[in-house]
């Protein structure tokens, strides 16, 4: 006898059917299908898969900032407190952060929105960043910003006068968002960033697809990516102007994305926090959610899961709704909130760890500022490709032109021209990166997503794949 | 001029207006302030307040098991490698991890389900427990027990063929699951535990639930929490078979909250795993989610959030939303699962860590069923209280007769009786309980839950202070 089961495709949460995460979807399920085909001793055009489908910085080789480590080590252990191995500003750190764990242990729960401590170094780090004031009260750590983000966009889920939500998100988007609207059952209102003037949001644009979805949904939020994921652009201060008059004119939430804040190649970054303050009123008394991960930046944490939200100027009863949906899931990894205290208040100068900390950071701003002129460059030169400088984030998001002949076989096999595109690369040349279709793109434009953290011979293998591979598809389908 | 909020109470995801969370309650808020009074030489009649509302041992001074901590130390800082006050299993152990971890750094994204090399020892460590094989498929590690139990009962949200969807819990219950339930809009349906049969499920109790939600709603699963949170019971093995038949009856599916089957006093656990697979077909093919988490057990890491899902016999289609729905947040906390990682395999015989592992483990163990018996007898004791025998977990939940008199003026209060209860308790002694009402009682009747974590000496200080606050409550309300 079958047994009916209790969960079936055709009674499951209709919304998590919608689900798409191209970052971690089938062409990278193929790619790591092919590193066990490799692994067996399968024959391949090229001897290892580049995966470049993931800002994931320590999985390509990047180096932990030591003095993090070191802190993790000693809060986990305090037994090694007298190791001649550990600095003595690693010390210091971690007995006052231990000081302020429950019995000194990180296996005591701490508060729902972090410890005290780390909030209070990451309002010191907002005060300094910014010139603004900040408040402990608005500070909440999570396991990651994905985790965040969700709470937050949790705030908006549900109908109101017979209305659906709707969340404004910019097309090419982070899955993340499109993922977790789908999720909640929020409409998606795309917008779509400007290619032609290095992915700005026009405001023309963002009316057009405000006024679109508001006749079908209560328009309620504004995602923002700056640095900008995919597209890799930082917002000059004059359109994050702009956006902030756009979203108080249709009185929007503003959901300001700046986890890449830290990865700035070659413009500033200016944070929406600090430009509605200078705007002053009735900017400044706008509601605002900003989020921080120690994934991004130079520490680029990705496994250990710390990240910060601020979220400012709720009415104080949605505050509590907010923490009291926080407080369900206890804490975030109390490790994780110990990551984010060390970035957000690194060595200083003058004590032990200063130095060394100084120069794997800028090692690692070095590296990144290289690799974003490599690709830009590179990429420019292939015929058919056009890339946006690469101002910030870790990404490049260059445009490529696809021939009729393989746009029509791409139909044949049921897949868009980009995901064949990417596909080929993959199964030719080894190299894993992202079909933009992942991340949504104007209709009859096709782009792929790179990371751009290799080291300097894998990136230099990589180009050369690319550019080998995308002579021979333009050979065979022209 | 005041700008309009976008969130307000009136438009906000109503779902999150009806959570409840008391374990971190207003009497837990309450206790806090408390402390803070007392930190400025306010006058009380004690010195300090005994915080009994939470299972985190850590916090009431249970010491980390060595071991774990150690690893965590070593897979953060590789660097340690030579040291010679780490042992050589623990050398070994963190060697293993960081082979899984790509390019050796536990700053790496994981994979979504967790490190594989934790699942393959969560594999073992099942078959081992249950006799049963397991699937490396089937597991998923996640950010401590809420986050996974989240993720399972969100697959149940939505309307199907008109009728909401209704999730069977006992009451008394852990609010995380009616917190959960509300925020997802999934109706509770509670079934009673029956606290004169040492809180079994009657499958008559059952039934009556299920017949009485399935008027209004599509009732889809039944949660059964296993040693019990707030009760302390553990199932025998008659009466899980008797919840299977009956969840396989009405086409039920089965999570099975076990994060306390490490807690074990005085009677066996069996997992619901091992008696469906007892039990042959039908019911051995039924779908089952069952919890572990490194939160509680002898490990009691609450701060480091690491947690386990096995999630057996979902349909191929359905397994493949769930893991999509899980990959959006990319991976939990790497450092939480090598947490796992060392509880599930544990040092072994002939291992350096062996001695000082089992010496800890055992101390843990015992000092738990001291406290077990010690308020077993002390609650049966004062008059007016009786208290079922703690079995499992870390609580003891004894019901308490409340004088009329007490009832009337919690009324006038607008509270309910045990929260005045608890609270002159807090008030009068410093001893932070929670109140009955957090977790669901049988109308009428009044209980609280209270941790049996702490010192002999804390724990002796609080049975005399609720011994003597009781005698003086009844004097003066009755």
């Amino acid at each position: 006898m079958k047994l009916e089961k209790c969960v079936t495709i055709d009674n499951v949460n209709r919304n998590l059917l919608n689900i798409r995460y191209a970052v971690r979807g089938p062409i990278v399920d193929r790619a790591l299908q092919i590193e066990r085909e490799l692994a067996k001793g399968a024959s391949k055009p090229f001897n290892r898969v580049v995966r470049a489908n993931i800002g994931d910085c320590h999985a390509l080789g990047q180096k932990p900032i030591t003095f993090i480590r070191q802190v993790l080590a000693l809060v986990s252990c305090p037994q090694l407190m007298n190791s001649p191995d550990l600095p003595a500003d690693v010390k210091d750190r971690a007995t006052e952060i231990l000081q302020d764990c429950t019995q000194g242990s990180v296996g005591a729960y701490s508060p729902s929105a972090g410890l005290m401590i780390v909030r209070r170094h990451i309002v010191e780090y907002l005060e300094a960043r910014d010139g603004v004031s900040a408040s402990l009260e608005d500070i909440y750590l999570g396991s990651g910003a994905s985790d965040l983000i969700k709470s937050v966009l949790t705030l908006f889920s549900g109908v109101v006068d017979g209305k659906p939500p709707a969340v404004m998100i910019p097309i090419p988007q982070y899955p993340l968002f499109s993922g977790t609207l789908a999720e909640l059952g929020i409409n998606q209102a795309n917008y779509y960033l400007d290619e032609e003037d290095n992915w700005a949001l026009q405001v023309e644009e963002l009316e057009r697809s405000y006024q679109e979805a508001s006749e079908h949904s209560r328009v309620v939020a504004l995602v923002v990516i700056n640095p900008g994921n995919p597209t890799g652009q930082v917002l000059s201060r004059q359109n994050i102007e702009e956006i902030i008059i756009f979203a108080h004119k249709h009185n929007l939430f503003i959901l300001a994305d700046e986890v890449y804040q830290e990865n700035i190649i070659s413009k500033p970054f200016y944070s929406f926090k600090k430009v509605m303050h200078e705007l002053g009123a009735p900017y400044s008394d706008m509601e605002l959610a900003s989020f921080v991960t120690c994934s991004k930046g130079w520490a680029a944490e990705c496994g250990l899961r710390g990240a910060f939200l601020e979220l400012t100027r709720l009415s104080p009863p949605v505050r509590s709704v907010f923490a009291a949906s926080r407080g369900v899931m206890q804490c975030p990894t109390v490790l994780g909130q110990c990551v984010l205290d060390c970035i957000v208040r690194p060595p200083r100068r003058g004590e032990t760890s200063f130095a060394q900390w100084r120069e794997e950071r800028e090692k690692i701003a070095r590296l990144l500022a290289e690799r974003a002129s490599t690709a830009y460059s590179t990429f420019n030169d292939i015929p058919g490709y056009s890339c946006n400088p690469i101002e910030g984030s870790m990404f490049a998001f260059p445009q490529v032109e696809i021939p009729a002949l393989a746009q029509e076989e791409a139909a044949d096999l049921d897949m868009s021209p980009d995901e064949f595109y990417c596909l080929r690369l993959l199964e030719e040349t080894g190299v894993c990166v992202v079909p933009g279709t992942g991340f949504g793109q104007r209709p009859g434009t096709f782009h792929f997503r790179t990371t751009i953290l290799h080291s300097r011979e894998e990136f230099q293998h990589m180009m050369e794949s690319i550019t080998r591979f995308h002579n021979n598809f333009l050979n065979r389908f022209s």
